[in-house]
């Protein structure tokens, strides 16, 4: 069995013992029951993935990965190509807006090239998995072949595997990768059987005529492909990009060793999709963020039955929202293990 | 000239140049324009408030003021009264949501009996500034005195200037008080000219028959008062809470000193509605935070124009949103003083 393979089968179902023993447990804190909604979901959540009610402050790691896209060739980005790699450099330089958010809620930052275009300076904070120089213009042909959506799929797995096995219990997922909005938005309309124009949105800032090219090369890659949104591994080959495939897997490698990841914008979401349909049981390893301006961000939540918890009109990507998203993470687990008990305070409760 | 007039007639107007200037380097950092959203507004609004493109990461105060309801009488609560002194000794055992919250996010918490019924044994974290025993029923006669208003309004003036006299430069407001829903709904009746279910919801959990018996006495109130909108301290006087007046004026003090205030949810932003009532430059100076599930906050919002930044499905209080914005105003504060330029990280920038 390919370690893809073993990954799809090994995740396991919730612990849904320990998500009630957590919301029993939260209705005896000093609070109206149910009264820090949300918080109180994460904390059930959380317990529900790890497989216990004991949820320390976690350790956490935001994996960014970086890859080139084919398509940018057809002028569907405000950004000239070569700015995927000068970005991962600057996060290596702790200089992007998802260093300065990683350091504010305490999580360290994965860096890794999946495919950038042309020769990245060697740097020790970037790791190396390249499956390929960029992906190929999926308007034109198929962007990946299915092997390589195979290797970039079983490098995030392994990504994943080896930081929970360093001790990292909370996983966010952050892109960069001039032109993945248009993969992601091929890959939505794919899955998802909606038409071009209702899922593709002015990315990093085009313009209308840009917004009318974009659109128009989406459709062209689903008239050229024709994907069946129930083989998702050749809808990722037809229309995916390295990088969301590599997210993909770190979603599925984390959920196999019940580690939750915290999904970020389009793109990220859209790598949260493909891991729920090659694994529909991925859905539930995932923690919501953000709702991106992005148009088809809300198809994407829709699919995945999750409501963001930020209205922050970010569309940045890099993780940025993920991040803001690990310090609801960590106050709800600190609610959890810090909060008096009624009967600890001496403050009536009727049970309201 | 009063504490409260001096005030009212010294709140500046926003420095629109500091503003002005925090979005020009925004603008230079490594990211597309304005692709951090909010939190750029964030930054924006915290430099027009003080007055200064440097903004270092503030220090953070959280003034939780309870105070009790004579309209507790009428049934309106899903607890009993004596729950406003239990959870103020609760706040003060460091064992409640809110002090969790604070720790999380690095903040003081400061709390002030601005009126709870009944002996409140002395601790040293509970600083007395009673104006009364609790208010009186709103729906029977008028809460307060005028001059019980003026009191409860200039000390919380009091309380917000010493806090920025000892270095204090951002303030959160929350609440504890059985039966200030109720006190709530009815001020932003009045002051909105909308009927009383418009505006009235469960509170702390009150069951069908309960929420019908609070829409009743709301109602009721506002028959009997007729209150003038366009006299905010008549209102304030017939319908409001000592611990709302109080909040209302940590508004108006830490304004006047261009510090600005986040709100929390319906109690502490009906507090902060009073205070733009009183001086509608007092808006320029709050800082948005959750959107509460309690009926009548979206209103408060609407009448503030502030749009929430989170959607956790709290309904709380104590300042427990508000504490969780204080992250988000350090991550944008962040996000201006550590991000790299383009110039100095050698990113081509279209000026997208």
């Amino acid at each position: 069995m390919t370690l893809l393979e073993h990954t799809l089968t090994s995740i396991p179902p919730l612990d849904h013992e320990a998500d009630r023993q957590v919301q029993v447990l939260l209705d005896k804190k000093t609070k109206p029951r149910r009264s820090l909604g949300k918080l109180e979901d994460i904390a059930c959540q959380v317990a529900a993935i790890r497989g216990t009610v004991h949820l320390p402050v976690p350790q956490k790691a935001i994996v960014v990965m970086a890859a080139d896209h084919g398509v940018a060739e057809e002028g569907i980005s405000a950004y000239p190509q070569e700015v995927t790699a000068q970005m991962l450099l600057n996060f290596a330089r702790g200089g992007a807006a998802i260093n300065v958010l990683a350091r504010h809620v305490g999580a360290k930052v994965v860096l890794v090239d999946m495919g950038v275009k042309g020769d990245l300076p060697k740097v020790p904070e970037v790791r190396s998995l390249r499956v390929a120089p960029g992906t190929q213009n999926l308007s034109r042909c198929q962007a990946m072949t299915r092997e390589q959506a195979v290797a970039s799929l079983e490098r995030g797995i392994q990504v994943a595997g080896e930081l929970v096995d360093e001790g990292i219990s909370l996983i966010a997922i952050g892109d960069m990768g001039i032109g993945n909005t248009t993969s992601s938005s091929a890959l939505v309309a794919a899955f998802m059987g909606v038409s071009s124009s209702e899922v593709t949105g002015r990315g990093t800032g085009l313009d209308d005529a840009g917004l009318f090219r974009k659109i128009a090369v989406v459709q062209r890659a689903l008239d050229l492909h024709r994907p069946d949104p129930s083989r998702p591994l050749d809808v990722l080959a037809c229309l995916g990009g390295l990088e969301i495939a590599g997210l993909a897997g770190v979603v599925l490698g984390a959920a196999a060793r019940r580690v939750p990841v915290i999904m970020d914008g389009f793109i990220a979401s859209t790598a949260a999709l493909v891991a729920a349909r090659l694994s529909p049981r991925a859905k539930d390893y995932l923690i919501a963020s953000h709702r991106s301006v992005e148009v088809g961000h809300r198809l994407v939540l829709k699919s995945l039955e999750k409501r963001p918890y930020f209205d922050l009109d970010l569309r940045l990507g890099e993780g940025t929202g993920a991040a803001l998203t690990m310090g609801l993470v960590d106050a709800a687990v600190k609610i959890l293990s810090e909060m008096a008990t009624f009967e600890d305070a001496g403050v009536s409760d009727t049970g309201a």
